[in-house]
């Protein structure tokens, strides 16, 4: 099974030009789209309910269970698979061993909620790992929404969709150009919280009941201007000579703690 | 200031050779010394009070003020400072973009405390990034000390220490080769708990004045069977799909709430 008839053997089919564009920001916006790779996230992908605009594959790479469990249920829901000669595949994909599929996938787009309750906001956020790792622990806290504001790195960047581990086809994002745009996004009444070793409240005693947008500022430069004078400063209490925390880790902690109070407080 | 009159100007050089061998880690333990660079790290252990073996510095590339500062006050103290040509500097340095000075430093050994109350155990931790930002998370949280298991990434691997932004200088590490050694370090009457996603009880519900031992296990694998058979599995609770946290993450949460009982629970 699974046998293709017509290998792509060429890095010069038009295909697979057009699906390496998707490596960069400026091409995944003109085309709407993004390259995903591998059986995991694929997998997370197709569960979502998001439907490949074309699969390559690689029958030699190809070699888990998994990997070609998903790419039969794809071909039987239609979608237009192609077999790629090792070589080719390997030029295609970004990762170092790669698993032998990859999807073109429309944008996610999901809907925003009308009353969100409890927003991730990342302010400048330069390192992907960082940026997926936020959006995979909003996910896991509850949050309804991740809006990414200026100066972050684009969402759809390879290394952050890996991080964010399948989150970004379940939960909605939105990019920003400006902080007008974010606040038209969101509830007048939303308050902010930024987290800020220099003080206000410690996090643990915000009532994270309470519409709430946790923003997450740039590990080298601090929040911007605009997240400063909007938001609330609070403080993760800290031992130690520490000065300050991962901004992943920050960020996910004032985000569990969020979810404790939302889980928890009477 | 700070003219060296003579400049080390070949990697053949026998202590550029020497200290290119602490990239691995059985040059590190040969010598019971690692190699750090950077001014900001460099700068954390010279406050902790670490006097380094030797110096090397590139004169062309220490811009910064704080890295002619801190080099001033490393000659003052006597310690043995080299001067080395741009070239080979960039080839003794690992990281991306070097600021220009680099120490040889002895293996930091602080003392364990007689009786620690909080403790992280990494358990097969692969991913240097993960391993550093667990060790930076143990300080700001107040732990004791950090108990580095069998099967986790060297704790003085050059990408941990980086993401570790000093807490290997200031809070007690013990590499250990298997878990006998492990438990004799640890009081008999310590609690272990591991992150669990499938039971337990929920990780905010833990009495964490207690004294406690916080396991973090391979995000590939999970916990290893000695971990699992010692400890008592906890939950993050977790809204959506989502299956599990990145390791460092659902570290840094569990290590976060045992710091807020531990300050706020009467």
């Amino acid at each position: 099974m699974n046998e293709p008839i017509d290998l792509i053997t060429s890095q010069e089919n038009p295909r697979i030009k057009a699906a390496r564009k998707l490596h960069t920001r400026k091409g995944r916006i003109a085309a709407g789209a993004l390259l995903v790779e591998g059986v995991r996230l694929l997998s997370d992908a197709w569960r979502s309910g998001i439907r490949p605009e074309i699969v390559f594959y690689a029958p030699e790479m190809l070699g888990s269970d998994e990997g070609n469990a998903l790419l039969a249920s794809l071909q039987e829901a239609g979608c237009a698979c192609f077999g790629c000669a090792p070589a080719v595949f390997a030029a295609l994909a970004e990762t170092v061993t790669p698993q032998g599929i990859a999807a073109v996938l429309p944008l996610p787009a999901l809907p925003m909620p009308p009353q969100p309750t409890l927003i991730l906001i990342l302010d400048g956020i330069g390192d992907p790992g960082n940026a997926g790792t936020l959006i995979r622990s909003a996910e896991a806290a509850g949050a309804d929404a991740v809006i990414v504001g200026p100066g972050t790195v684009d969402p759809f960047n390879d290394k952050v969709v890996r991080a964010g581990m399948g989150a970004h086809f379940r939960l909605p994002l939105r990019r920003c150009a400006g902080w007008n745009d974010v606040t038209a996004l969101l509830p007048a009444e939303m308050a902010w919280y930024v987290a800020d070793a220099h003080g206000g409240a410690a996090y643990d005693t915000v009532d994270w009941r309470q519409p709430s947008a946790i923003v997450v500022g740039s590990e080298a430069h601090g929040p911007s201007p605009h997240v400063s004078e909007r938001s609330t400063g609070i403080l993760i209490p800290m031992a130690g000579s520490t000065e300050s925390l991962n901004a992943a880790i920050a960020g996910s902690v004032i985000l569990f703690e969020a979810a404790r109070w939302r889980r928890t407080a009477v």
